[in-house]
């Protein structure tokens, strides 16, 4: 063993469950990654990386930084060729204020990576209630949904109250005072008064696309694993 | 000094504030209570009992109970005759759920307690948003609302986002798992990104109708301190 | 308005959203449940009461609790004659412990109550592995899982890195000291390493029932609303 | 959409609420802000920014920050022109100590931008009581009171006990050990054994100006909405 | 050993420190409060019980029970003769409610049992300033002050900037909602903005008498150790 | 399967791991823990319960009551016959009150059932420090040494800064106000200054003794598994 | 008023309570610093900052710095000429690790400026009992004890048993994991096994030094207020 | 005294205990730093710097840096020259992911310090349990097993279930939102269902090793101390 540790990738998750092993950059070592990624292009597979801030991208060599298609905003980062995006967007990413941006692409390029497309409809908060209201048909429209909201997460409730599909909440840590943290809105969405809504982790959007991927691939809806 | 102590009545609330004194009856002994309404007794003043459970009206003097307008389901308790109520109703109380009602009826009954009635909103959860819908204009044209829920609350912002009147959030206790006790409720209202929202302690009704008491007196629309 | 309010049931739940309508029993009073019990007679619907006890049922008029069918073990209730149950049952509920069975029981009696069956796979918790895997296959069977776990619910991890389907985690209130309360089951499903795992409040299996009927509703398997 | 997302103002609430739409800066990308005023520059509208840092100000557009009235005390900015003050300072904004002061600045120019005036009274707190007992003509002739403390935050009960106003409590991050974050300040509002007192979330002194405006504007003595 | 273990009093502590050994009568056992007491009968010692209930007095034998002074609102036992109380009272007990009153006593009844008479002045909470300002020169007086105070504590800061002696906050748990439990109290106490306030555990009159001791002992004002 | 669900038991754990398996009663029906005992007589099996009250006892056929050697102090029950204990005690059980005796009991009780006996030393808190410096040498002669305390657990420091064995913390739920349910002792045992101690959960005989198991028979100082 | 608010200093504190006013610098900005300093110029008093960083001295105007006497370990700084030390130190900072030294500085800082001198006993924490028994001769000495310490803080409750004179337990914010922040030092404190151990919030050497003037001025023993 | 005090190094602790004294340099100053380790070249005793980070290394007189042998990954240091390393590692540490190296390292090197090698096996989180059951025969083989893991920690009950030596948990501080800090591992790993799991506190490998030695120098397997 070195003094970082051999990566020990699950390679074979995608076969036995149909989600592609992914990386979790944060608290990794620049040695790690490049270790990691290395093992990726030796068995030519993609890869998708998340939370990996523009900060530790810029720690990795510049041939490497090269094959990354990194996103700034939400911290991810995509090695090599994911599959085609699939035409039709069934799943929908609703947003309560733009500052949940970052959490709401963490979400969609995690389903893109998968070759999953997603509509996003964003900035329809509770408190103007109408904005939401303008969406709703297509929000109805979508086979999932994941709902993306900080503060006191009211959106999650009124969602699930207005909409059949299956609803994932994603609190995020958008917010002040008793709020720092997520931890009000992942409560409000645990502790909904509406019927059947589920929750991921504060601000983890990759958490709720894989949610999403194992309801939609189950509808037979999802291109195969590669 | 007694062993349970002298009680030191603030009788001059009512002048000081126009806000009658009042007495939180858990955590009072029995012989505490009697004190007090003795002492009421003696100025001829009536008095507003809350938290005063049924099992501890029981330990009263029979003769003392008789005098006691007590409401079980609220846990308050009148002593001697409050004022005459209004005729109109411009405070309106809106509740999410039946299991909301204890405190509505002790935010209900120290406001009529002050001469002052309200219009109540019950049963209005955002679950079914319709319900909230139906009842809207009446809410509109209320001067103040006091709006109680627990749970996750999100009919505070909800409401918040649709009424231009002053706003008390009142959390309430109703709730499990993550949301005992009432503080998702109460951290719901605080963390609310709808604009100026106000909350006040968990079940505490009758500091919600002493704070729109605080509003509409400045307003002219309540009957003058007795 | 009656003092404790009058019951606003959301009857049109069901037709906009293929989730019945159910009564949280808890907190709500024999008189609201009388009238809500009404209510459903009226319109010749069936009804699911939760959290109910046994002690409240006997607070119910006896004609009343005749008409009710009453578990005591997951204090679950219902009125009127729900759909028949579909043959195959396509959802799997797992539990780590005999001390979650009243979980596993809310979340299987909601489904029933639906016309969906479900297999129960009890007392599998990690601590002695073998278990889980030997029901390993049954469980893979199911088009999506319920899993039950108190104390430190590493089931849940254990599960989702080891099946396909939507996981739904249900945390109990199981275990002591650190774990009172359920918090750390809760945590640990949020928190988990294992990918697309969702959350629903403690002991909520009411919640995790819901989730499973949007997602299987969703794909077309279980029966047409009533 | 673009990645992050187009802003979808709430343009109406001026109208519907008579509180004009405000910008929660902190968690937006500068890329958002420009959009965001850019519909205000389109619309004519002036615009209040909150939770603007001078390092954020400065990742601006040179020209934009030109057209923007910034306070680096309070975080808050003014873009276009709001309505002329009225002459009379009817919302007293009471503090605790100087470190209360971004907080204290963020309510009065939230007034300020509605065009409503405030009379501050700083570095008041209960250590030393004649400082606060020396004010008290001055705070009693205001119609609301806005009370700001960090710490132990005495200074809400004891001020609750000798005004008849409403009273708005803004709790602050002022403070250290158990005191961090503010959450003492907080719990100290909605527990106090003064009556009446409402709470809104820790350090947000733009929402306490925008319930005093709910109350204010009831009385008709606020400026209409422009 | 018995199954119960053998208690090991420290009856060296009074002569070590000045403070008598004491019972925390809580989770002890019948069998083990009999035992103790055999002690102190064998070694001819007054002993203080404190959180002993009228329950759990009820299960010792008969015969204990009448050697046993009790108070059932402190939940405090004398066993044997304590000293004579000494003629002036030098210790101030200064409680902001009635429902205060059973630690105020728990501080009463240990100064007792020393010897040391205390000064209680109760029912002074901020919510009436004027209550405890009638009171100001009598606690002026006292060479060391108890305060003894729930809910949001304020008592205890404004207290502890009108007097000069050593304070002592005894948080109570009196209180609802946020206040469950007297953390609120609590961190008030330890928050404070005035100087030199120093807190004990929630409801621990007993503490605080003890430590009132300790300062007292130093000032050569408290009758020697038995 | 029954609505209460099959008891699984883990019958292997003795063989696998040398550690027997165990019944936690708590949350467990009265109908699930006659199936388990059902089970171990079938095969001939002694069986510990532990967090079996008096009062869940009782609820047990009462033949089945008959075979159960139930420890009301520590709420303890062995069924059949464990091993014939060991001539010395080489595992020290110290503990800090005579509240801490349940828990000293469920430990002492767990390593009996194993064939283990152990050495208690109880009542030595620090607070009167000679206490346990009294009994310093038998506790230096254990290998094991189980370290019982609650309220502030200073002892666990204090002991293992002057033992080399190695020292497994069991907080207790012994405390008020702060201390109330054991974090603070458990928190101590954590944080300590002292190198090398270990923690269990709080309340957690059971599992101190496993945990002194696991070392004391990699010591080959155990009888061998049954 | 200026936007940051004219400093409205508590002068009379030090006749009214024989402590001086002293300066919490955190929080205040260099324009309000340099304000209060120059009413302390003008009155010709010594003033006593605290919380002020080595940064925050840096941005004061170079005059003003060279005013000031600034200790950066303990964050300090001494404006003007504080009395002459007393002779003899009856005050003993007794604390626990290295890492507490700021915070005893700040005590004994505190101390020197109103006149008193302090001896103090460091790095005795309970991991190796015999270093805090060498020096207990000389804390038993002291008239009052102010005891220092982080992480589990087991010192208080040992050195509360040995030591007869007042005991001022000051937990520190030094740890890691558990104990991030201080809270089981201050909740060791509290719940402490020994008797009358107060507590003041944590790193509040200042405050821990006001509770010691406080007492010790009762006692005679301290230069009268300047 | 100076300012920051004279190290008072417990040195016989090895000789009391078997453990060598370590320093723990977060908190302690540079001149702190080099003063402990002036002491230990006084006595020519090697020394075990632990949360040194490079930053802090570098503060330290370059002659003195050249001494140390410092590793940046887990931040420890060693000074003066260490025992030889035996050759058969009989303690196994083994790790969820590659962000728990850290503290895996300083597990490592602080058994390295004491002459104990160790057997790393990295990257075995349950998410994919086929990477720990590929190992397990290798940590079977161990005496000791310490246990590294963050997020919900479930690998610490997979483990307990499978492996019959003592196990140590080391919660890490890895994960985010609900597992910010490490609770919920640790709170895992204190829940457990699997029998006779100890944890130290949140990233405590130095912790986790001094009880693995403690263990181990009983079975007689650790290089007697220097």
């Amino acid at each position: 063993m070195t003094a970082e540790g051999s990566p020990l990738m699950d390679w074979e998750r995608e076969a036995r469950m149909g989600l592609p092993e992914a990386v979790y950059a944060e608290g990794k070592t620049a040695a790690q990654l490049v270790a990691i990624l290395e093992q990726a292009r030796l068995r030519e597979r993609p890869l998708l990386l998340t939370r990996l801030s523009a900060e530790r991208l810029a720690q990795l060599p510049a041939p490497l930084q090269a094959l990354l298609d990194h996103d700034p905003l939400s911290c991810t980062a995509i090695f090599g060729t994911p599959p085609v995006l699939a035409e039709k967007a069934e799943i929908a990413v609703v947003a309560a204020g733009l500052a949940d941006m970052p959490v709401v692409g963490e979400a969609v390029r995690t389903l893109a990576f998968c070759g999953v497309p997603a509509q996003v409809i964003a900035d329809v908060g509770v408190a103007g209630l109408w904005r939401l209201m303008a969406r709703l048909e297509e929000i109805r429209a979508a086979r999932v949904v994941i709902a993306v909201a900080g503060m006191e997460g009211a959106l999650f409730s009124v969602l699930a109250g207005l909409v059949a599909a299956p609803i994932i909440a994603v609190p995020t840590s958008v917010g002040r005072g008793v709020a720092t943290g997520g931890h009000v809105a992942l409560h409000s969405a645990l502790a909904s008064c509406a019927p059947g809504l589920v929750a991921v982790n504060i601000d983890n959007g990759f958490g709720a696309a894989q949610a999403a991927l194992r309801i939609a691939r189950q509808q037979g809806r999802v291109p195969e694993p590669r």
